[in-house]
């Protein structure tokens, strides 16, 4: 049993009218094993390489694995075993990285991971345009992944991402069909305030 | 003399299929002076609060001041000169802001940077759909900025974003006259690469 949009948008309700494709975007597990081709990533690199970014530095990197390809187990095995229980369904897995410098003189670029995670939302959404299911996972073998994935010394994961075709429910670990479920989000009014921040308690 | 979506599409060539929201997305300085409203800052919120973050911490906070409100002017005083001189003219300033850690443990969430950026690439990409501009500023008084918008020691600033109603580029200070034009992009070869990232020169 495939979860259908319209599943997702009566679990999640809006507070302002905002365009559907952010709300009814979520993170399923439960995917088909079915190929994603190496056009379809490029398809989801050309969207998210328009994202803003200070100076236009463009920090974002993806080193990708399609399934069936030599990359694809190496990839896989630097996901922690939970994750790996659904993602070995995938259809590509994509390491999100980001260059924590600037090219142009090397010094430190503080906006590196924000910038970049605005590069992987239009990834998200552009996933979602073509019938494609996304998850992130930090869950992975943090130690390996600078190794396995060459990223050096200037370069940092940020997230590992599974990229599939939407799949069966039944067919996940018996745990995990019950976390599949489109999850619910703050109240904008826990989000957003005018002028300053509410104090919290001190920890 | 307003630039039109048109125009963008023109200056910028895709090496993929993506939708065009995507591609027609830039960071124009040039914005009308106009109000932009609360409900509207809220329709924004709304887009973005349904960003995916890790264990759904949700670390991103929105700080706003609308123009003609009392939180307008301090927040503009915390953009230096150089972006004063055109984010005066945006209808909201809106300061992301995420949470560093998680709020169950109060241990450190290694991923608010990246997830505060994913919902910040929604906020951008709903006002594009409500006909509005934004424009992110990492050039603002960072010793200040904790202290005027209350952000305590676990909420770091990650970006003062301008959100108006397009303007005159004419009306812009000169040299900005000049910079009033879509970036361009990196190549994908650039930016995605099979199983690992290319050796670079070692700085």
């Amino acid at each position: 049993m495939t979860i259908l949009e319209t599943d997702v948008l009566l679990t999640r309700s809006s507070e302002a009218e905002a365009d559907r494709q952010f709300i009814r975007r979520w993170s399923p597990r439960a995917m088909s094993g079915e190929v994603v081709t190496l056009g379809e990533i490029e398809q989801l690199v050309e969207a998210a390489r328009w994202a803003p970014s200070c100076f236009n530095s463009q920090p974002w990197r993806f080193v990708y694995g399609l399934r069936g390809t030599p990359q694809w187990k190496p990839m896989l095995d630097l996901i922690m075993d939970m994750n790996q229980s659904w993602a070995k369904d995938a259809g590509a897995l994509v390491a999100i990285v980001a260059r924590t410098t600037f090219e142009h003189n090397n010094a430190p670029a503080p906006t590196h991971s924000f910038d970049t995670g605005s590069a992987w939302m239009s990834f998200a959404l552009q996933a979602q345009s073509m019938g494609l299911v996304t998850h992130a996972m930090w869950g992975v073998e943090h130690d390996q992944a600078p190794v396995v994935l060459n990223l050096g010394e200037v370069y940092k994961l940020q997230a590992i991402v599974a990229v599939g075709r939407s799949g069966d429910k039944q067919e996940l670990p018996q745990p995990l069909q019950d976390r599949e479920v489109p999850s619910s989000r703050k109240a904008i009014s826990e989000l957003a305030f005018a002028g300053q921040l509410p104090s919290e308690p001190q920890y």
